[in-house]
């Protein structure tokens, strides 16, 4: 199956200058996948032409005539850019021209404006944004990363369903093993959202194992990992800040003076190896879940070889018709909910 | 001053073994530095002889008839066993005997019993777990590490104060900076708890930076960082998850084949000075703080090398006068908390 992607070629900190050639690149390695940049036209046309590629027979160009900038507010991008390059590309989405979309803009604005375009999948409160971790055994999914940050048990419930849904049609694995993010000791089993939370996913047909551990994830005891957005994004961070001080301390060890400098020359196959595996750049793009469509997030920061990755994680999710997947097991899930739904409907009207 | 220990020395997945040789070796290196040992008496007096001290002029043997056990619950640890060395070693803190108490038992349980018996620090709901956390630039103190579940907002902010006074304390350090964890993208600017939290801290005196994010941790952005207990004993594990992966790659990379083998070999006062700085050992010994007394744990599986790091905290903290400080600066601070404490207390009256 032919796969279109419309790429928000305008975002992120460097823009144009890394979403043109990681497209570039990524047309040439898949033959069966189209793009189209979305975009300022004088600006992709620059770099088109640096990259000697002014036209390719699976590249289109559809212009956009404003920027969403990486620290403006999603309600201005949604109110004052209604021609903005991440909107026309999800709006793309939308209308079936493009069958994922990318972007590496805020993060903020994208998910405002996907939800508004978009929608989400009947019986989805709230999307999540749900990535690909490495772990000791392979990869584990975890969601939610930081779309939500005031989380109902049943919005974790959601999440748990869908990141089943996400890690059977991604790895083709059926009845994925899912956890529920918790503290371990054994007098205080989690907090209260937690505890509903695992209460609800009880009652589905998910493959649930219970409460895992922060140190679970990268152990990789469970293909899905979910939690609320709060303790998602702050895992995730600090995470990224441990991987990245054991990466200057180990880079400070072997610079310390020219005996270990030399050794770092000698070593370096293997120190190469070490560092590919754990290649933050190779987990780039984390995906939007819940909307009727895909749109993957790039890191802003994202160089040429990362966000070539997010568009590896979008053609992937589309020709796993990852949306159908979801769609369908939220729709399988649902009635074991409504009940939850109801009583906390009823709750926040009261508390209202 | 003359600091004198109290050791559970039962406690732990070791015990005695390595209670004992990691109490010798601490009292060989600190000769201001006095010893009790609670315990059943044969088991330690065993592990003496084993170590040739069956007599030594700063080590005393307190007897304790009973050890909780590491999968015991906290209540059954309080209401069945009174005279547990756990529980004595508290007690001899309580009774002045001893400057501080350090136990790698079962955590709940330490914490029931350690509150039970020191009680709380006026003005202090709930004691915190504290932990001193390696960073690219130093240490940051880092609480609460899973003491609590659902903290409130008044809860958060104490937790501040403390970490505040410990680490000043500690590193001698006037108003150290303190930031709260959060996430971070800008429109959503955390869940409705930390904000809460935030608006108490900055009604203080103290050097309150605002939020940080979980990568800030490790960037050593802050000297303090505050968060409920559920957020931080997941981050807490989830960065040493990282870590392990980590080690067990670059492990798995060096011992690849005989290549690898030789090149890990030449290498390997390179990694040593790179696993050393990293090492866990150095960073065991958490500290429950807001107690009328030190107690410190260990973690269950401490070998000697970390049960040593867990006394030397234990020493440190009651060197530096760790309780008044925090006594002091709580008391200093409370006047602001008073009317957030009345209505927290109010609103749970209300909800129960």
């Amino acid at each position: 199956m032919d796969i279109t992607v419309a790429v928000d070629a305008m975002g992120g900190d460097h823009g144009a200058h890394v979403t043109v050639p990681a497209a570039l690149r990524f047309l040439r390695d898949h033959p069966d996948v189209n793009i189209v940049l979305v975009g300022l036209v004088d600006a992709i046309a620059a770099e088109l032409k640096a990259h000697h590629a002014v036209t390719h027979p699976r590249l289109r160009v559809h212009p956009a005539t404003e920027v969403v900038t990486m620290d403006e507010s999603p309600q201005s991008a949604m109110k004052n850019k209604k021609d903005s390059s991440m909107r026309v590309a999800i709006n793309l989405v939308k209308s079936g021209e493009a069958n994922a979309c990318v972007s590496a803009g805020n993060t903020g604005a994208l998910m405002a404006t996907a939800r508004f375009v978009l929608k989400t999948i009947p019986g989805i409160d709230r999307p999540a944004i749900a990535s690909l971790m490495p772990t000791m055994k392979g990869q584990t999914l975890m969601l939610d990363l930081g779309a939500n940050v005031d989380s109902t048990p049943l919005q974790i419930a959601q999440f748990a369903i869908m990141g089943s849904a996400m890690f059977g049609a991604l790895k083709h694995k059926d009845a994925p093993t899912v956890g529920l993010l918790n503290v371990g000791s054994e007098e205080i089993k989690g907090n209260e959202v937690v505890k509903a939370a695992a209460e609800l996913v009880r009652q589905t047909r998910l493959n649930f194992v219970g409460n895992v551990e922060g140190n679970d994830i990268y152990k990789g005891t469970v293909d899905v990992v979910a939690c609320d957005g709060f303790t998602g994004n702050i895992t995730l961070k600090a995470s990224e800040g441990v991987a990245q001080m054991f990466g200057t301390f180990l880079k400070a060890e072997f610079t310390r003076n020219w005996f270990t400098k030399l050794l770092a020359l000698v070593a370096m196959p293997v120190l190469k190896s070490f560092k590919n595996k754990l290649d933050p750049r190779r987990f780039n793009g984390a995906s939007f879940l819940g909307l009727r469509g895909i749109v993957v997030k790039s890191h802003g920061g994202a160089d040429e070889v990362a966000f070539y990755w997010a568009l590896a994680q979008a053609v992937e999710e589309a020709r796993s018709s990852l949306i159908q997947r979801i769609t369908d097991q939220v729709q399988h899930e649902l009635r074991h909910f409504e009940a939850a739904d109801a009583s906390e409907k009823a709750a926040s009207e009261q508390s209202a």
